[in-house]
Formats: C-alpha cells, structure tokens, sequence
C-alpha cells in the first residue's frame, strides 16, 4: 500500500475515527485504525464492536492495500508533522513508513485481515435532520443518562418518531428530559435506544452547522449516521424503554415564572457552600412574589430572593441543586415556568408547546431555623 | 468593620493575594486572607510566612476593623457574586455577612490578631525593571531550577547586579540557564537567592506589560517586588550560590548554526516515540550540512535531517531530548548557535552578546544501527 493525503485531512479523519477506538481493550486490534486504500478511495475505520466509525480521506492512492496501525501512535505522529502532504507506505512484513518533509517515522502495523470491518447494514428506513439539531438534542438530554451498568436501558436514550416528530428523552431514576424536533417530513413510527456512548461521541465530531444534513437509518439492531465522508454504525440497546408519558402528569398546584439565569446564578452560589459528596438539598421557599432559596452548611449560609410571578399555593421544597442546574443549563428560553404539586411530588420545567421538559424529583429536607 | 467596593476590584484583589496562601498547612489561619480596614484604605493580605502578598482594594470604609477569611471560600463566593457592589460586614462574633444585590451570604471569620502581617523590611536598596522584563526573565530560566530540596539552593534562581547588569541564572545540575538583562542606571552590585516558588507566583501576578514598572528592594534577608497595588515580600534563601563561570567555557570544536523552530518541531516528534519514564535520548550526527536526528524505541523510529551551517569537527551527540526543548522554547531567536566540544562535553546554546546562554549536559549512549 503507498498514498499520499495532505496533513490536516490526514489528521481530521484519525480525529473522527479515534472517537470508536476503544480506551480499553485486551484485543489489541481494536486500539487500530485500519487504513483501508484497497478500493477507489482512502477509508479510515475504527470498531469498538458496539460503534464503529468509518471516514473517507481526501488523497492518491499510489498502490492498493490496507494495514492497521495503532490509533494512539498514528494520531500523535500526524498531529506533531509539519503541514505538508504525507507519504504512508507499508510493505508485506508490515513495516509502515511515514513519510513528510524530512521526517521519516518507521512503525510496524497489523494485518488488516484481522481487522472488524463495520457490519453490513440494510440502509432502508431513514430520517433527516440538521447537524446542528442532532448535536443540540443531544446536549439538551445527554445529562440525565445514568452513568452506570445497573439498568442497561437508563444509559441509553429514546429516540422515537411518531410522524413529523422525534422525541428524545433520558432519564436517570430521579429526573427526565424530553426533547421534541419537527422534522421537515414524515416518517414511518419507530421507537429505538440509543447508546449514550454512542451519543456522545457523535457529538464531538459533529460539526453542528445548520445547513449540514445528518442521514438517520434505522433497523432492528443497529443505529447508522451518516453526514460529511463519514458513517458511524452503533448497535442498539434492546428492550422496552420506560413508559414516561405516564409520569408526566400535568396536574399542579403551583406554578412559578422566574428569570432563568437568575435562578441558576443563585443555585450555583448556593453549592460553592457545599463539599463535594455532601447532599446538601437547596431549599426554595415560593411565596407570592419570591422564591427564597436557603442553604445551610458547617461552611457558612446563604439566602437569597428571587422575584417571580406566581399562580396557586405557597410551597417549600428541596432540590439537589445538581439536578436543576443540569435543566436549567440546557434552556435557552429568558423566563421559564415550574410546575409543582407538593413537596413530595415531582416538578415539571417546560414550555407551553412542551418542546421540553425536564421533571426533577424533589428530596427530603429538614428544615433548620 | 464595614465596607463596600465593587465586585471586580475584590475578585482582582483576591486573586492577587492567594498566591501567597499555602496548599497545605496545619496551621488554618495561615490559609485565611486578611481584610484589613483599621486604617484609610482596604488591604488584603495573605502570608505563608516565606512569601507574602499585601494589595490595596479600591472602596469605601463606612466602619474600620479587620477580619481573617478562609481564602477558598472567600474567592469562591466573591468569584460568583453579580457584578455589582459588594458589602462585607463582620461583628464581634466574627460573624461575617457578605451581600451582593440580593444574595446574603454569612460566613464565620477568625481573629486579625491570629494573623501574621508581612515583615517589616527597610526599603533602601532598589532597582527597578519593567513588569514585561520581569515576567519574561522569569519564563525564561525557571524551568531549570531543581524541583525537589535535597540542594536547597537548586531550588532558587540567582539574582545578580553588576552596575547595569541584572544577571538571572538557575541551575539543576544538568543544565544552566542565564540571562541577561540591561538596566536603565547602575546600581550597587548585589547577588541573592530568591525562591522559585516566589518568582512562580509573582510571574502570575504581573500584568507583563512593558510600560508598568516594579521596583525591586533587597535586604540582607528578604526581597521585595513593588508594583500597581501590590507588594510580594519574600524570604531569600541563606547560602552562596554555585560560581558558574567557571562552569561556562567558551571554547568549542563544533559549532552550529541552526533554525530553532525546525530543531525543536523535530525534537517533538521524536518524543512521541518515547514512552514517559523512558530515558531514551535523542541522537544527533552532526555533519557538514545537516544534523541527522535519531531516535529508536520499542513504537518505532524517526529519521529526519535539518539543515544547517557548520564550522569544525563533525561530532555524534546524546542528549535528554526535555533538556534541549526547554531551552529552545525560551529563545527568541529563528537561527540559533550552537556550541560543542565532544559527546561528554557540556553544549551550549547562547547568542554572540551573552544576552542568554543555555548550557546542556549530553548523555551517554550506545549506537545502535
């Protein structure tokens, strides 16, 4: 194998394809990227088994030929070579020589056969969305994932289209997120969960530009996006994802409109008083014309008034501030509106269209004077 | 004590003084911040007893008195506050009450009186610099002081004035860094030791630009750094420094003249091949017209070849490729000299004025093909 690619294309697609390259592993094939110039055009592909990801790079192939060369290696030497163009050539003992300017790097890759190329995927049921709204949803949602194994389905997130509409939606056993996305056309129905490793790592390398397309395909057990050179094939996570519509109720007794960043900026001095691990709730007193917020630690207090409008009864309730400075971050709207019940029941932060909404479970308190 | 000042004044303020608040200590009134207001103006002041920072803020006295605050959550609170004005206000019972628009935060204070103040140092001998030149001398020798104390001394850069001269040298026993700097009048001569640690901290301090000065006092033990609102007091370190002219020959067999941007790329990108912990050196042949650098380990290898300008021997050469890329990071110079005698003869990188000289140990190594 022999080509040529200039640097910065080089590095983009390692860049890309780095995001499938797992950070451990006891097969050393998967620490690879396979460089793949057997065809008409330059492939890279990384494959954890559960992603994979696989870019086109701009360049000439000399010589038809693959090699797999070792992820962390590659990466480091085309982000340290100067800005030129780059000779890859390896030979049948897999010595790889790489080649630009003056610099010549010699490294021993892998064979190519022992490589997993991405799974055959039928390409049938699609949706279209903009990079810019796909990287958004899932910044929006990404949050309330939970972080570990204990129930597989909370570390993924719902992606279901219902017609013109994609809901997405996590939750973590305290709180849920709910995004809603008008697609431009309608869809056949489908439900499906995403990995949130999957999710996260498609939003780095997403480019977020509005007028950039992201192709969506769904099938049974895999998940394909495809934008720019570049396909990322995911499996699914299998089984039946919660029944949210059932714990978004939408009675309430209270409802509270309040200046966002008013009330995040508060939450977030509240929690300087609080050590990490500590699970301070903050405590939020909603009266007629002000939601006072209180935290009492060994470190010091706080107290603070917030001006609201206000509709219903007075409530106090407690909150891991964590949990609401996670929703609140992710609003764009200035003014926003809460919804609560009772200091028991769960609070609801949405929009009238409901194009969001974020339930946060309230926690016990013990009022201190 | 009562007063009121604005939000950015006290950040800045509190910025400025916790460099001289110790990481660990047993001693907790040591990582308080002294808010002194007992006199006409507001001064905060912190002191790890070998460094110490005293700055004036700008606001208004409405009740003179002092208090001692943990600095940790004075800088996060005052960090979070609105931008507006800021009040803080302490009781007999040290109860502190800082409020900022709407949010009250109260927080518990230690004694004044527990409080070390900065030494009382005469001010008579001094010379003064520009913040800028302070600052870059700083970067441009720090990096090769020892980081450990079994030699004291190490651990300190010398500062020495011959009539116009300041000349600033640091040493960790494989290396030397010098630099010299030409002052606008004469002065006494003078040679002390200052910590590295002081000249870290006041080199994050210093605003760096070339048209505010700082005067620098020095008495038998301590130095002193005026500048803006600031002083830095701190300790010398007792001892006589190492007489590194006889360290620094000037003869030479080899020397090179080189462009630094290229050697250092270079360097780079043979160091990616080295795992962390490695000693591996870096090899280079340096013949007529070219240095060939070589690098072989366990990833791979790198070959590449810079052009140079030579006069005298050819010479084969080992050095701590970290050694080399500290020095070449510091010099502004494109092309730079190089001087060499043999591969166990100390290397030198200085300028036709001596306004800096960088000297290297090289390191054994075995050739290997």
């Amino acid at each position: 194998m022999k080509l040529v690619c200039s640097k910065s294309n080089l590095l983009n697609g390692v860049n890309i394809v780095s995001k499938a390259v797992p950070n451990r592993t006891t097969m050393s094939i998967l620490e690879c990227i396979l460089i793949d110039a057997s065809g008409s055009s330059i492939k890279l592909i990384a494959n954890d088994t559960e992603l994979g990801i696989e870019t086109i790079v701009e360049g000439d192939i000399k010589e038809k030929g693959k090699i797999a060369l070792d992820a962390k290696i590659l990466t480091e030497i085309v982000r340290k070579l100067p800005d030129s163009d780059v000779t890859i050539e390896c030979d049948s003992s897999l010595k790889t020589y790489i080649v630009c300017d003056k610099a010549n790097f010699t490294i021993i890759g892998k064979p190519a056969d022992e490589f997993t190329y991405l799974p055959n995927v039928e390409r049938l049921d699609s949706i279209n969305v903009s990079q810019f709204t796909l990287k958004e949803v899932i910044r929006q949602t990404i949050f309330s994932i939970a972080d570990n194994d204990n129930n597989k389905i909370m570390t993924g997130e719902l992606f279901e289209i219902n017609n013109d509409i994609l809901k997405v939606v996590s939750l973590d056993g305290h709180r849920i997120s709910v995004r809603k996305i008008n697609l431009k056309s309608s869809y056949n129905n489908k439900k499906v969960i995403v990995p949130g490793k999957t999710l996260n790592e498609i939003s780095k390398i997403l480019s977020g530009e509005a007028d950039k397309d992201v192709n969506i395909f769904f099938t049974g057990k895999h998940i394909i996006f495809e934008f720019d050179s570049t396909t990322v094939v995911s499996r699914l996570i299998e089984g039946e994802y919660f029944k949210i519509d059932q714990m978004l109720s939408s009675d309430y007794e209270t409802k509270v409109s309040i200046n966002k960043k008013d009330l995040y900026n508060s939450i977030d001095r509240a929690t300087l008083l609080v050590k990490e691990g500590d699970k301070k709730p903050i405590i939020m007193n909603i009266t007629d014309e002000s939601i006072e917020l209180k935290i009492n630690s060994t470190v010091g207090s706080l107290d603070e008034e917030i001006s609201i409008t206000k509709q219903g009864k007075d409530i106090l309730i407690g909150f891991n501030p964590k949990f609401m400075m996670d929703a609140l971050r992710v609003i764009d709207d200035e003014v926003i509106d809460i919804y609560l019940v009772n200091p028991k029941a769960p609070c609801f932060i949405k929009n009238s269209e409901e194009s969001y909404i974020y339930m946060v479970l309230p926690v016990n308190f013990t009022t201190v004077s």
